[in-house]
């Protein structure tokens, strides 16, 4: 194939693009400079060497923000001592941005996905391992007040949740912290008239 | 103004239409058998005489389903004696059409609209003097456990609430009621990564 | 069926409206003053007596603004001895009011619909005999230099303008007018880069 | 900046790509195995020597599809010796495609975007002097018919149109080629009832 196609194609795997703006892409690097071209191979090429994955909440953060601690190279979140002890469970990295970005003052747990309803291998959509090994070791050094399992308002984030919660109640009743899911009900800025009565039922059931 | 133009006219005070439906409205009438039209303007004009304003309620109902109660004409639902004491405070009738969808059984109270940020007479807005009225009757009657306010998830909803609250917050504490609002959050269907981080805390508040 | 429903029901047919905006134009009825439903009312039934359908042209006009001409009531295009000698085909009144607005100078048609692409019994979707007539006249009468085919640029539209063509060809030829389509291309506002191969074509053969 | 922001902005750049999407893209890549990003990288910054800029009709083609033509490396269209003589001048890369994929059998030159109509230095936004050598070379070698003017039916389209028809109508006279613009009207699949003024006064004027 030539380079043309090649790189369409590659752009077509990019998250919510099709065939055609696949095509502008190349066509926009076509028509820029050598240079431009050139920053942007670089920096793919080098992403992998500039960046890591939090050993703790499984995140992606530059290299240069890893702090080491507990011989481990820990992202700025989870290397700071003064967050509150409440683990947040998101399904992915962009999920955690929104989270910090509304003022969570806790920690992170990146799931890596939901968990599809008819599967029978759970942990192969999700790092299940690796959440009940971060539970445990959290809730070990006294360090886990409340999950907080922040999983997508449909039914395959319900089901992940449900799978969650069975998965871990033997520990919170074991190590003693509670496990909580984010409140359902109208989001800002709807009105009554257009919501959906699934959405009315949880306004009503979250009340206060 | 000739009659093409003035029911053109009057389709455009309809909710949502412009003035390119509204044309396309009077076109359709125009097309349709005489029949068509006079069903039309005989049910328009009948409405007045065949339907009821509640008189506890004030929501709009057919007279054939009303019930005499204590000297008044009630609609179905507040009429109904199986209905539980909690007392839903609307918007609007299609809002509380939904939520008699979504499966609530205490009784409601159309407000008639919100109260806009800057008015200085509230009561030109809302029904206020009829609520204050409604929910001392009902707290005197021992028939008022809870007071919902469903308003929108808006300013003016907010503002509305507020003002609300404050009003008959007495009165909550004199015949022991509770006031609470509906719950906010994570709207059925929605995901962590395009919520606005608003709807983030609501969700974090009423987790649960 | 109480009024409320059946009030609705008759709003759900008409054009472009479902279920939940039927119900509040019924709620905006049932609000507004018994002056402003008395008025509708009243409008909507004059309808049909205050207004006619044009016997020459077959759209829909106040009658106020008939004019007498040779034993017809005609609206005021239709009476307008100033108007040109072309006949423009629509198929729908709501395109006839377009087509003037562009500026156009000559008659026009209403057709009454399309034929669909399978129908076997065309005269029961169009007004063709109706058609055929006011060629034959106009012709006849010497008022009839080109037939303006203004269909739709959809596959029933173009069906509808073949079978026109193929049934007015003779009387073309007998009384020497031209039958012309309105030219395709690129509509205003467009880029290349998203119009579809067909229209790239049709703008290819209509260069000029 | 750390790669992640940095990476992200670059794709900000990208035509319709705002920051939410770039970091997607960015997510996207931290997730995919180093072997795809080093793909990419390596596709990206060969793109430059892999392909080339037409000497003839300035689009992007790929080297191993270029052919030898009086001593100049062509595209595989510029050296095909069968297309027809008609010259079609067209903004960008992309149009060129769709124009091809509509089965146009003459040649092409791209443009290189639109002239802005305030603007007092034509060349400096299109390829002013490029387009007069070619048609002027083109003309010459008796291999220029007829040129056609395929730019955007928008303002800065017309501008720009009418622009090139001013500069290059002497040629025109002078070497006896025609210079046609695309036909404007109906798109295909548009109705009547919804086309602005515009559009049916032009598929009036190029009706047929």
């Amino acid at each position: 194939m030539n380079p043309i196609d090649r790189l369409s194609e590659m752009f077509e795997h990019f998250p919510g693009i099709g065939p055609r703006q696949a095509r502008r892409f190349v066509q926009y690097l076509l028509s820029a400079p050598q240079s431009t071209r050139a920053q942007l191979a670089d920096t793919v090429s080098k992403l992998g060497q500039e960046t890591l994955q939090c050993k703790r909440c499984y995140r992606w953060f530059t290299k240069t923000e890893a702090r080491q601690k507990e011989n481990q190279m820990l992202c700025p979140i989870c290397a700071d001592e003064r967050r509150e002890h409440s683990l947040f469970v998101v399904e992915k990295d962009a999920d955690l941005e929104q989270v910090e970005r509304a003022g969570f003052r806790g920690v992170y747990f990146v799931l890596g996905g939901t968990i599809p309803l008819a599967s029978e291998e759970p942990h192969k959509h999700v790092r299940l391992k690796a959440l009940v090994a971060r539970v445990e070791g959290d809730a070990t050094d006294k360090k886990l007040q409340e999950l907080i399992l922040g999983l997508s308002a449909t039914a395959e984030g319900d089901h992940t949740r449900q799978y969650l919660v069975e998965t871990l109640e033997s520990f919170a009743q074991k190590f003693n912290f509670k496990i909580t899911s984010l409140g359902r009900g109208l989001s800002t800025g709807s009105e009554l008239e257009y919501a959906d009565p699934d959405t009315i039922q949880n306004a009503l059931s979250s009340r206060h």
